[in-house]
């Protein structure tokens, strides 16, 4: 499951003439289920997107609070075009999850995001619908989410490929591949980790 | 190298009051520079963005035409925030290249648009300034490419991932792990192939 995350200063979706929803200040999600995804993909994006430091805190300082902790708004929009892969220059969706399986399993990520937060804070699109998508992109800051369930997920892949470095290296001592996963991801954090770099002054660096 | 790539009907970006660009339809790009980022990874985004085939044709076939081919427009904006790696719910900006670095990268990969295009047609924002990035997605269409020569590169990881399973297929008297990951990509095609998939109804699916 991918998601891209935009910081709005307000963003609305209309469908012809009608407008069917606006937010003001929050997030704008875009969302790609993909055919793998499962409930866990679900659980970890949702998280995320409303946990993720965004925000100032009252005293301007940058990525210190999350769309909930401002009261701010998430309008969350499908977006199959996410799940995609390029054959040349011809975009190919076959990795994206059929409609009739997606508009149900996003309806349930909708709820889980209102289960979670404040209801009448989360706003929806119009599934498969021709929409207009109005972002007002505040920075901009654009993130963007990746579940850690898919098998092409870039961090199960950063693993692999350090799993590969560090055999390669203690191949001469024969097969072995005790202590393989030790340290793998050491420059790259659990996504699911606790947070704690209050400290870490490259998070300051402003848009 | 990241972009973010958004279908538009229309886009502009403000500094303050100021209007500082705007375009009507074409596409509108969030680029995230990281460390590792060379001239490489500069070509083939440039490349991919303004090949891309993100619009209808002429009898209103999808997914037919680029942006060039279309005569529409780009409106590039500078976007540090796409080369995060989350602590936790904190962003962490470390494998961003630096904007004393990244800017003069950037404004080449600007030039190399207006060089392969049309320079009047290419848009720009401020870069380093506080954005207000209006984005009118039209669809949405929402695409987005990661340069294959990054380090943490999906596709570089997939490459090395095959060359590991063909190793372990052929350690037959090691502890052999072949059969675990066998396949587990199967359904990632590789995007670098050369296209030719006009006749792939997936890709004929509308937003």
């Amino acid at each position: 499951m991918k998601a891209i995350i935009q910081r709005v200063t307000k963003a609305s979706v209309t469908v012809g003439e009608e407008q069917v929803s606006s937010i003001g200040r929050g997030i704008c999600v875009l969302l790609g289920i993909s055919v793998d995804d499962t409930q866990r993909d679900a659980d970890y994006i949702v998280r995320k997107i409303l946990n993720l430091r965004l925000f100032e805190d009252e005293n301007g300082r940058a990525w210190a609070k999350s769309v909930m902790e401002r009261d701010f708004e998430v309008l969350c929009v499908s977006q199959f075009t996410l799940q995609c892969i390029l054959k040349g220059n011809k975009p190919d969706f076959h990795s994206a999850m059929p409609a009739e399986l997606a508009q149900p399993f996003y309806n349930s990520i909708l709820e889980s995001m209102r289960s979670a937060y404040k209801p009448e804070l989360i706003k929806d699109g119009k599934f498969g619908a021709r929409m207009q998508v109005n972002i007002q992109n505040d920075g901009p800051v654009t993130v963007e989410l990746t579940s850690p369930a898919g098998p092409s997920d870039p961090k199960q892949l950063l693993k692999l490929e350090k799993q590969q470095q560090r055999k390669e290296k203690t191949r001469s001592k024969g097969p072995s591949e005790s202590g393989r996963e030790k340290g793998s991801l050491r420059s790259r954090q659990d996504p699911s980790a606790s947070s704690g770099a209050e400290g870490d002054v490259s998070s300051d660096r402003e848009p």
